[in-house]
Protein backbone atom coordinates (compact mmCIF):
# COMPACT_ATOMS: atom_id res chain seq x y z
CA UNK A 1 0.00 0.00 0.00
CA UNK A 2 1.70 3.02 -1.32
CA UNK A 3 -0.20 5.45 1.42
CA UNK A 4 1.59 3.40 4.12
CA UNK A 5 4.95 2.50 2.66
CA UNK A 6 5.99 6.26 1.59
CA UNK A 7 3.90 7.73 4.98
CA UNK A 8 6.11 10.27 6.86
CA UNK A 9 4.30 12.44 9.68
CA UNK A 10 3.25 15.62 8.95
CA UNK A 11 3.72 18.58 11.39
CA UNK A 12 2.58 22.00 9.02
CA UNK A 13 -1.01 21.65 7.39
CA UNK A 14 -3.22 24.46 5.49
CA UNK A 15 -5.55 26.34 6.80
CA UNK A 16 -8.43 23.63 4.59
CA UNK A 17 -10.70 22.58 7.53
CA UNK A 18 -11.65 19.35 7.44
CA UNK A 19 -15.70 18.42 7.21
CA UNK A 20 -17.22 16.46 9.98
CA UNK A 21 -18.95 14.15 7.63
CA UNK A 22 -15.47 13.16 6.70
CA UNK A 23 -13.87 13.06 9.87
CA UNK A 24 -16.37 10.54 10.95
CA UNK A 25 -16.78 8.25 7.96
CA UNK A 26 -12.94 8.10 8.95
CA UNK A 27 -13.50 7.38 12.48
CA UNK A 28 -16.51 5.02 11.93
CA UNK A 29 -14.19 2.80 9.42
CA UNK A 30 -11.49 3.20 12.18
CA UNK A 31 -13.94 1.13 14.60
CA UNK A 32 -14.08 -1.49 12.20
CA UNK A 33 -10.64 -2.89 13.75
CA UNK A 34 -10.59 -6.19 16.04
CA UNK A 35 -11.77 -4.83 19.60
CA UNK A 36 -11.31 -7.22 22.28
CA UNK A 37 -14.55 -9.20 22.31
CA UNK A 38 -16.42 -6.73 20.37
CA UNK A 39 -16.73 -4.65 23.66
CA UNK A 40 -14.96 -1.10 21.52
CA UNK A 41 -13.33 -0.71 24.82
CA UNK A 42 -12.70 3.56 23.57
CA UNK A 43 -13.98 6.53 22.97
CA UNK A 44 -12.93 9.80 21.22
CA UNK A 45 -12.68 13.52 21.93
CA UNK A 46 -12.91 15.75 18.42
CA UNK A 47 -11.17 18.71 19.46
CA UNK A 48 -11.59 21.94 17.21
CA UNK A 49 -12.07 24.85 19.25
CA UNK A 50 -9.34 26.70 19.30
CA UNK A 51 -9.47 27.97 23.32
CA UNK A 52 -9.39 23.94 23.56
CA UNK A 53 -6.22 23.35 21.59
CA UNK A 54 -4.96 26.22 23.43
CA UNK A 55 -6.10 24.53 26.89
CA UNK A 56 -4.56 21.08 25.86
CA UNK A 57 -1.32 22.39 24.00
CA UNK A 58 0.98 22.49 27.58
CA UNK A 59 -0.37 18.86 28.66
CA UNK A 60 1.51 18.53 24.84
CA UNK A 61 4.83 20.17 25.89
CA UNK A 62 2.91 23.22 23.53
CA UNK A 63 4.35 21.86 20.38
CA UNK A 64 2.77 24.26 17.64
CA UNK A 65 0.87 20.86 16.27
CA UNK A 66 -1.76 21.02 18.79
CA UNK A 67 -2.80 24.94 18.18
CA UNK A 68 -2.26 25.04 14.20
CA UNK A 69 -4.09 21.24 13.10
CA UNK A 70 -7.68 21.96 11.85
CA UNK A 71 -8.29 18.48 14.36
CA UNK A 72 -6.72 17.30 17.32
CA UNK A 73 -8.25 13.50 18.31
CA UNK A 74 -8.03 12.54 22.06
CA UNK A 75 -7.90 8.13 21.67
CA UNK A 76 -9.43 7.15 25.45
CA UNK A 77 -9.38 3.65 26.88
CA UNK A 78 -12.45 3.61 27.91
CA UNK A 79 -14.29 0.95 30.44
CA UNK A 80 -17.05 3.59 31.89
CA UNK A 81 -19.27 2.97 28.96
CA UNK A 82 -19.30 -0.60 28.97
CA UNK A 83 -19.39 -0.47 32.74
CA UNK A 84 -22.61 1.83 32.95
CA UNK A 85 -24.71 -0.81 30.04
CA UNK A 86 -23.63 -3.30 32.47
CA UNK A 87 -24.72 -2.43 35.36
CA UNK A 88 -28.10 -0.94 33.77
CA UNK A 89 -28.73 -4.67 32.94
CA UNK A 90 -28.38 -6.34 36.20
CA UNK A 91 -24.64 -6.99 35.66
CA UNK A 92 -21.64 -6.07 37.92
CA UNK A 93 -18.68 -4.76 35.91
CA UNK A 94 -15.59 -6.36 37.70
CA UNK A 95 -13.10 -3.76 34.92
CA UNK A 96 -11.76 -2.00 37.72
CA UNK A 97 -8.04 -3.23 37.30
CA UNK A 98 -4.39 -3.25 35.86
CA UNK A 99 -5.75 -5.75 33.05
CA UNK A 100 -8.33 -3.97 32.36
CA UNK A 101 -6.83 -0.67 31.57
CA UNK A 102 -4.29 -2.59 29.17
CA UNK A 103 -7.32 -4.21 27.29
CA UNK A 104 -9.12 -0.65 26.77
CA UNK A 105 -5.31 0.52 25.62
CA UNK A 106 -5.02 -2.19 23.14
CA UNK A 107 -8.38 -1.70 21.81
CA UNK A 108 -8.00 1.98 21.51
CA UNK A 109 -4.49 2.27 20.01
CA UNK A 110 -5.75 -0.26 17.05
CA UNK A 111 -7.79 2.23 16.22
CA UNK A 112 -5.80 4.97 16.64
CA UNK A 113 -3.48 3.42 14.35
CA UNK A 114 -6.53 2.47 11.77
CA UNK A 115 -7.46 6.26 11.56
CA UNK A 116 -3.83 7.07 10.70
CA UNK A 117 -3.89 5.04 7.44
CA UNK A 118 -7.73 6.07 6.41
CA UNK A 119 -6.85 9.75 7.16
CA UNK A 120 -3.54 9.49 5.14
CA UNK A 121 -5.08 7.23 2.39
CA UNK A 122 -7.41 10.19 1.94
CA UNK A 123 -4.63 12.22 1.37
CA UNK A 124 -4.52 14.10 4.97
CA UNK A 125 -1.50 13.91 7.37
CA UNK A 126 -1.29 13.40 10.95
CA UNK A 127 1.36 13.54 13.94
CA UNK A 128 1.11 11.01 16.26
CA UNK A 129 1.80 12.77 19.80
CA UNK A 130 3.64 10.66 22.68
CA UNK A 131 3.10 13.11 24.82
CA UNK A 132 -0.47 12.30 26.04
CA UNK A 133 0.48 9.75 28.61
CA UNK A 134 3.03 12.06 29.93
CA UNK A 135 1.09 14.06 32.30
CA UNK A 136 -2.44 12.53 31.55
CA UNK A 137 -4.01 14.44 34.08
CA UNK A 138 -4.40 17.60 32.22
CA UNK A 139 -5.74 15.75 29.64
CA UNK A 140 -8.58 14.01 31.98
CA UNK A 141 -9.38 17.31 33.30
CA UNK A 142 -9.46 20.02 29.83
CA UNK A 143 -11.49 16.73 28.32
CA UNK A 144 -13.40 16.06 31.37
CA UNK A 145 -12.76 12.33 31.33
CA UNK A 146 -14.87 10.89 34.09
CA UNK A 147 -13.60 7.38 36.00
CA UNK A 148 -12.14 4.96 33.85
CA UNK A 149 -11.08 6.69 31.22
CA UNK A 150 -7.29 7.63 30.10
CA UNK A 151 -6.11 9.45 27.03
CA UNK A 152 -3.67 6.98 25.55
CA UNK A 153 -3.00 9.03 22.31
CA UNK A 154 -3.13 12.23 20.37
CA UNK A 155 -3.19 12.54 16.41
CA UNK A 156 -3.36 16.14 15.01
CA UNK A 157 -5.07 15.67 11.47
CA UNK A 158 -4.90 18.61 8.32
CA UNK A 159 -4.27 19.08 4.83
CA UNK A 160 -0.24 18.80 4.20
CA UNK A 161 1.52 22.17 4.13
CA UNK A 162 4.64 20.21 3.83
CA UNK A 163 6.96 17.09 2.69
CA UNK A 164 9.64 16.71 4.82
CA UNK A 165 11.60 13.49 3.74
CA UNK A 166 11.39 9.82 4.86
CA UNK A 167 12.68 9.47 8.03
CA UNK A 168 14.91 5.99 7.96
CA UNK A 169 13.91 2.89 9.84
CA UNK A 170 15.82 -0.30 11.28
CA UNK A 171 16.51 -3.29 8.53
CA UNK A 172 14.16 -5.93 8.96
CA UNK A 173 16.70 -8.45 9.81
CA UNK A 174 16.94 -6.01 13.34
CA UNK A 175 13.57 -6.08 14.29
CA UNK A 176 12.06 -10.23 12.94
CA UNK A 177 12.74 -13.03 14.76
CA UNK A 178 12.33 -16.57 13.43
CA UNK A 179 10.62 -18.94 16.04
CA UNK A 180 12.80 -17.83 19.04
CA UNK A 181 14.07 -14.66 20.01
CA UNK A 182 17.50 -14.50 19.40
CA UNK A 183 19.63 -11.95 21.61
CA UNK A 184 21.51 -9.12 19.68
CA UNK A 185 25.87 -10.04 19.93
CA UNK A 186 27.80 -6.72 19.25
CA UNK A 187 28.25 -6.90 16.15
CA UNK A 188 24.71 -7.40 15.14
CA UNK A 189 24.04 -4.06 16.88
CA UNK A 190 26.72 -2.32 15.42
CA UNK A 191 25.01 -3.71 11.65
CA UNK A 192 21.57 -2.84 12.96
CA UNK A 193 22.21 1.09 13.84
CA UNK A 194 25.00 1.59 11.25
CA UNK A 195 22.64 2.87 8.53
CA UNK A 196 20.86 5.20 11.59
CA UNK A 197 24.60 6.68 12.55
CA UNK A 198 25.67 7.23 9.28
CA UNK A 199 22.98 9.68 8.10
CA UNK A 200 24.29 13.18 8.23
CA UNK A 201 21.31 14.46 9.92
CA UNK A 202 21.86 12.56 12.84
CA UNK A 203 25.97 12.88 12.44
CA UNK A 204 25.05 16.79 12.66
CA UNK A 205 22.25 16.19 15.73
CA UNK A 206 25.80 14.73 17.58
CA UNK A 207 27.44 18.39 16.82
CA UNK A 208 25.24 20.46 17.46
CA UNK A 209 24.11 18.38 20.56
CA UNK A 210 27.95 17.89 21.85
CA UNK A 211 27.55 14.47 23.04
CA UNK A 212 30.09 12.00 22.37
CA UNK A 213 27.13 9.22 20.23
CA UNK A 214 23.86 9.38 18.78
CA UNK A 215 22.81 7.26 21.68
CA UNK A 216 23.91 9.87 24.33
CA UNK A 217 21.01 12.32 22.76
CA UNK A 218 18.45 9.72 23.65
CA UNK A 219 20.08 8.72 26.93
CA UNK A 220 20.83 12.12 28.02
CA UNK A 221 18.74 14.91 26.39
CA UNK A 222 15.70 13.26 24.94
CA UNK A 223 14.53 10.66 27.30
CA UNK A 224 16.18 10.46 30.60
CA UNK A 225 15.82 7.88 32.95
CA UNK A 226 15.21 10.39 36.05
CA UNK A 227 11.71 11.85 33.51
CA UNK A 228 10.89 8.45 32.70
CA UNK A 229 10.71 6.91 36.54
CA UNK A 230 9.12 10.54 37.96
CA UNK A 231 6.33 9.91 35.08
CA UNK A 232 5.92 6.47 35.35
CA UNK A 233 5.05 7.18 39.11
CA UNK A 234 2.49 9.61 37.96
CA UNK A 235 1.04 7.56 35.41
CA UNK A 236 0.56 4.66 37.44
CA UNK A 237 -1.05 6.85 39.89
CA UNK A 238 -3.68 8.53 37.50
CA UNK A 239 -4.47 5.16 35.97
CA UNK A 240 -5.25 3.95 39.57
CA UNK A 241 -7.01 7.16 39.94
CA UNK A 242 -9.00 6.73 37.26
CA UNK A 243 -10.40 3.48 38.91
CA UNK A 244 -8.40 0.80 37.32
CA UNK B 1 -11.05 1.58 1.90
CA UNK B 2 -13.24 -1.49 0.93
CA UNK B 3 -10.75 -3.71 3.03
CA UNK B 4 -10.86 -1.97 6.53
CA UNK B 5 -14.56 -1.17 5.77
CA UNK B 6 -15.74 -4.96 5.08
CA UNK B 7 -13.17 -6.89 7.23
CA UNK B 8 -13.76 -9.14 9.53
CA UNK B 9 -11.52 -11.63 11.65
CA UNK B 10 -10.59 -14.63 10.05
CA UNK B 11 -9.98 -18.10 12.74
CA UNK B 12 -9.89 -20.85 9.37
CA UNK B 13 -7.58 -20.67 6.85
CA UNK B 14 -6.66 -22.72 3.88
CA UNK B 15 -3.86 -25.30 3.61
CA UNK B 16 -1.91 -22.18 1.72
CA UNK B 17 0.87 -21.39 3.16
CA UNK B 18 2.37 -17.37 3.57
CA UNK B 19 6.22 -17.21 1.01
CA UNK B 20 8.33 -15.54 3.28
CA UNK B 21 8.84 -12.88 0.81
CA UNK B 22 5.25 -11.82 0.84
CA UNK B 23 5.33 -11.80 5.04
CA UNK B 24 8.84 -9.99 5.05
CA UNK B 25 7.28 -7.04 2.81
CA UNK B 26 4.21 -6.81 4.85
CA UNK B 27 6.15 -6.38 7.92
CA UNK B 28 8.43 -3.53 6.45
CA UNK B 29 5.71 -1.66 5.17
CA UNK B 30 4.39 -2.18 8.72
CA UNK B 31 7.45 -0.83 10.91
CA UNK B 32 6.65 2.50 8.66
CA UNK B 33 3.67 2.96 11.36
CA UNK B 34 4.64 6.20 13.72
CA UNK B 35 7.13 5.22 16.40
CA UNK B 36 8.28 7.06 19.37
CA UNK B 37 11.33 9.16 18.44
CA UNK B 38 12.06 6.47 15.87
CA UNK B 39 13.25 4.26 17.78
CA UNK B 40 11.00 1.36 17.27
CA UNK B 41 10.43 0.05 20.85
CA UNK B 42 9.44 -3.88 19.58
CA UNK B 43 10.28 -6.29 17.83
CA UNK B 44 8.33 -9.73 16.00
CA UNK B 45 8.54 -13.31 16.59
CA UNK B 46 7.56 -15.31 13.75
CA UNK B 47 6.22 -18.98 14.26
CA UNK B 48 5.78 -21.48 11.24
CA UNK B 49 6.82 -24.33 13.13
CA UNK B 50 4.20 -26.79 14.18
CA UNK B 51 6.12 -27.74 17.45
CA UNK B 52 6.27 -24.41 18.54
CA UNK B 53 2.35 -23.80 17.63
CA UNK B 54 1.75 -26.22 19.46
CA UNK B 55 3.58 -24.89 22.84
CA UNK B 56 2.19 -21.59 22.22
CA UNK B 57 -1.41 -23.02 21.97
CA UNK B 58 -1.98 -23.25 26.14
CA UNK B 59 -0.89 -19.73 26.48
CA UNK B 60 -3.82 -19.12 24.40
CA UNK B 61 -5.94 -21.44 25.91
CA UNK B 62 -6.08 -23.88 23.02
CA UNK B 63 -7.76 -21.61 20.67
CA UNK B 64 -7.72 -23.47 17.27
CA UNK B 65 -6.00 -20.36 14.93
CA UNK B 66 -2.78 -20.98 16.87
CA UNK B 67 -2.20 -24.23 15.59
CA UNK B 68 -3.95 -24.26 12.06
CA UNK B 69 -2.60 -20.89 10.92
CA UNK B 70 0.43 -21.26 8.47
CA UNK B 71 2.08 -18.21 10.47
CA UNK B 72 1.56 -17.15 14.39
CA UNK B 73 2.66 -13.80 14.88
CA UNK B 74 4.08 -12.48 18.61
CA UNK B 75 4.56 -8.55 18.45
CA UNK B 76 6.42 -7.69 21.74
CA UNK B 77 7.40 -4.63 23.12
CA UNK B 78 11.08 -4.28 23.03
CA UNK B 79 13.47 -1.83 24.62
CA UNK B 80 16.22 -4.69 24.99
CA UNK B 81 17.68 -3.92 21.28
CA UNK B 82 17.32 0.15 22.15
CA UNK B 83 18.92 -0.67 25.61
CA UNK B 84 22.07 -3.23 23.99
CA UNK B 85 23.08 0.26 21.47
CA UNK B 86 22.68 2.62 24.21
CA UNK B 87 25.68 0.17 26.57
CA UNK B 88 27.74 -0.40 23.61
CA UNK B 89 27.95 3.65 22.76
CA UNK B 90 28.46 4.94 25.87
CA UNK B 91 24.88 5.56 26.79
CA UNK B 92 23.38 4.36 30.25
CA UNK B 93 19.88 3.48 29.44
CA UNK B 94 16.66 4.91 31.88
CA UNK B 95 13.61 2.27 30.76
CA UNK B 96 13.57 0.06 33.21
CA UNK B 97 10.40 1.44 34.20
CA UNK B 98 6.55 1.39 33.85
CA UNK B 99 6.43 4.47 31.31
CA UNK B 100 8.92 2.43 29.07
CA UNK B 101 7.27 -0.20 29.18
CA UNK B 102 3.40 1.29 27.59
CA UNK B 103 5.70 3.37 25.25
CA UNK B 104 7.35 0.52 23.58
CA UNK B 105 4.04 -1.51 23.99
CA UNK B 106 2.45 1.48 21.98
CA UNK B 107 4.88 1.28 19.57
CA UNK B 108 4.22 -2.30 19.40
CA UNK B 109 0.15 -2.14 18.85
CA UNK B 110 0.48 0.69 15.94
CA UNK B 111 2.74 -1.98 13.95
CA UNK B 112 -0.07 -4.72 14.52
CA UNK B 113 -2.44 -2.67 13.34
CA UNK B 114 -0.55 -1.60 10.22
CA UNK B 115 0.64 -5.04 9.37
CA UNK B 116 -3.40 -6.31 10.13
CA UNK B 117 -4.39 -3.92 7.49
CA UNK B 118 -1.76 -4.65 5.02
CA UNK B 119 -2.13 -8.29 5.46
CA UNK B 120 -5.92 -7.98 4.80
CA UNK B 121 -5.34 -5.50 1.79
CA UNK B 122 -3.46 -8.69 0.05
CA UNK B 123 -5.60 -10.68 0.76
CA UNK B 124 -5.02 -12.76 4.01
CA UNK B 125 -7.43 -13.08 6.60
CA UNK B 126 -5.92 -12.13 10.27
CA UNK B 127 -7.16 -13.49 14.04
CA UNK B 128 -6.23 -10.63 17.02
CA UNK B 129 -5.60 -12.93 20.26
CA UNK B 130 -6.54 -10.67 23.21
CA UNK B 131 -4.92 -13.85 24.96
CA UNK B 132 -1.36 -12.65 24.78
CA UNK B 133 -1.22 -10.44 27.83
CA UNK B 134 -3.78 -13.41 29.90
CA UNK B 135 -0.42 -15.78 31.24
CA UNK B 136 2.59 -13.65 29.33
CA UNK B 137 4.86 -15.90 31.23
CA UNK B 138 4.47 -18.84 28.89
CA UNK B 139 5.03 -17.07 26.11
CA UNK B 140 8.28 -15.51 26.78
CA UNK B 141 9.64 -18.56 27.99
CA UNK B 142 8.78 -20.83 24.56
CA UNK B 143 9.80 -17.36 22.41
CA UNK B 144 13.19 -17.14 25.20
CA UNK B 145 12.55 -13.82 25.14
CA UNK B 146 15.06 -11.38 27.43
CA UNK B 147 14.66 -8.97 29.69
CA UNK B 148 12.89 -5.60 28.56
CA UNK B 149 10.82 -7.32 26.24
CA UNK B 150 7.10 -7.99 26.62
CA UNK B 151 4.64 -9.78 24.40
CA UNK B 152 1.71 -7.62 23.70
CA UNK B 153 -0.25 -8.98 20.85
CA UNK B 154 -0.66 -12.44 18.68
CA UNK B 155 -1.62 -12.55 15.40
CA UNK B 156 -2.71 -15.73 13.42
CA UNK B 157 -2.45 -15.11 9.96
CA UNK B 158 -3.25 -17.49 6.63
CA UNK B 159 -5.83 -17.28 3.29
CA UNK B 160 -9.27 -16.99 4.59
CA UNK B 161 -11.14 -20.63 4.34
CA UNK B 162 -14.45 -19.15 5.69
CA UNK B 163 -16.57 -15.55 5.26
CA UNK B 164 -18.35 -15.00 8.72
CA UNK B 165 -20.58 -12.25 8.59
CA UNK B 166 -19.52 -9.18 9.87
CA UNK B 167 -19.84 -8.40 13.48
CA UNK B 168 -21.86 -5.00 14.68
CA UNK B 169 -20.64 -1.88 16.47
CA UNK B 170 -22.08 0.21 18.66
CA UNK B 171 -23.11 3.48 16.45
CA UNK B 172 -20.38 6.34 15.78
CA UNK B 173 -22.46 8.91 18.39
CA UNK B 174 -22.42 6.53 21.27
CA UNK B 175 -18.16 7.11 20.92
CA UNK B 176 -17.44 10.23 19.71
CA UNK B 177 -17.74 13.06 22.25
CA UNK B 178 -17.14 16.77 21.01
CA UNK B 179 -14.92 18.79 22.97
CA UNK B 180 -15.26 17.49 26.03
CA UNK B 181 -16.53 13.74 27.50
CA UNK B 182 -20.26 13.84 27.90
CA UNK B 183 -20.89 11.44 30.13
CA UNK B 184 -23.47 8.72 29.38
CA UNK B 185 -27.25 9.35 30.77
CA UNK B 186 -29.36 5.96 31.37
CA UNK B 187 -31.58 6.80 27.97
CA UNK B 188 -28.31 6.93 26.17
CA UNK B 189 -26.98 3.51 26.93
CA UNK B 190 -30.13 1.95 26.07
CA UNK B 191 -29.87 3.91 22.84
CA UNK B 192 -26.54 3.38 22.08
CA UNK B 193 -26.55 -1.02 22.77
CA UNK B 194 -30.19 -1.28 21.61
CA UNK B 195 -29.12 -2.47 18.36
CA UNK B 196 -26.60 -5.06 20.16
CA UNK B 197 -29.02 -6.29 22.15
CA UNK B 198 -31.95 -6.71 19.36
CA UNK B 199 -29.56 -9.15 17.15
CA UNK B 200 -30.99 -12.72 16.98
CA UNK B 201 -27.74 -14.22 17.49
CA UNK B 202 -26.95 -12.21 20.86
CA UNK B 203 -30.87 -12.58 22.31
CA UNK B 204 -29.88 -16.47 21.22
CA UNK B 205 -26.18 -16.21 23.15
CA UNK B 206 -28.74 -14.80 26.41
CA UNK B 207 -30.75 -18.36 25.92
CA UNK B 208 -28.20 -20.50 25.95
CA UNK B 209 -26.42 -19.01 28.72
CA UNK B 210 -29.45 -19.13 30.52
CA UNK B 211 -28.61 -15.15 31.80
CA UNK B 212 -31.04 -12.42 32.01
CA UNK B 213 -29.17 -10.03 30.03
CA UNK B 214 -26.61 -9.93 27.41
CA UNK B 215 -23.96 -7.73 30.10
CA UNK B 216 -23.91 -10.73 32.42
CA UNK B 217 -22.04 -12.94 29.54
CA UNK B 218 -19.71 -10.89 29.39
CA UNK B 219 -19.64 -10.00 33.66
CA UNK B 220 -20.27 -13.64 34.61
CA UNK B 221 -18.99 -15.87 32.07
CA UNK B 222 -16.54 -14.08 29.33
CA UNK B 223 -14.88 -11.23 31.52
CA UNK B 224 -14.97 -11.87 35.61
CA UNK B 225 -14.11 -9.89 38.33
CA UNK B 226 -12.12 -12.43 39.51
CA UNK B 227 -9.87 -13.29 36.89
CA UNK B 228 -9.32 -9.99 35.62
CA UNK B 229 -8.21 -9.07 39.41
CA UNK B 230 -5.43 -12.09 39.06
CA UNK B 231 -4.40 -11.91 35.99
CA UNK B 232 -4.00 -7.82 36.82
CA UNK B 233 -1.79 -8.93 39.83
CA UNK B 234 0.20 -11.72 37.42
CA UNK B 235 0.97 -9.04 34.50
CA UNK B 236 1.99 -6.39 36.87
CA UNK B 237 4.32 -9.15 38.12
CA UNK B 238 5.21 -10.04 34.75
CA UNK B 239 6.20 -6.44 33.52
CA UNK B 240 8.60 -5.84 36.70
CA UNK B 241 10.39 -9.29 36.01
CA UNK B 242 11.16 -8.42 32.55
CA UNK B 243 13.18 -5.68 33.80
CA UNK B 244 10.11 -2.65 33.35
Amino acid sequence: MDSIKNRRTIRKYTEQDIPSTLLDSLLDEAFRASTMGNMQLYSVVVTRDIEMKNKLAPAHFNQPMVTSAPVVLTFCADFNRFSLWCRQRKAEPGYNNFISFLNAATDALLVTQNFCTLAEEEGLGICYLGTTIYDPEQIIRILELPELVVPVATITVGYPDEHPAQPDRLPLRGIVHEETYKNYTPEMIDDIYAYKESLPENRHFVEINHTETLAQIFTDIRYKKSDNESMSENLLKVIRKQGF
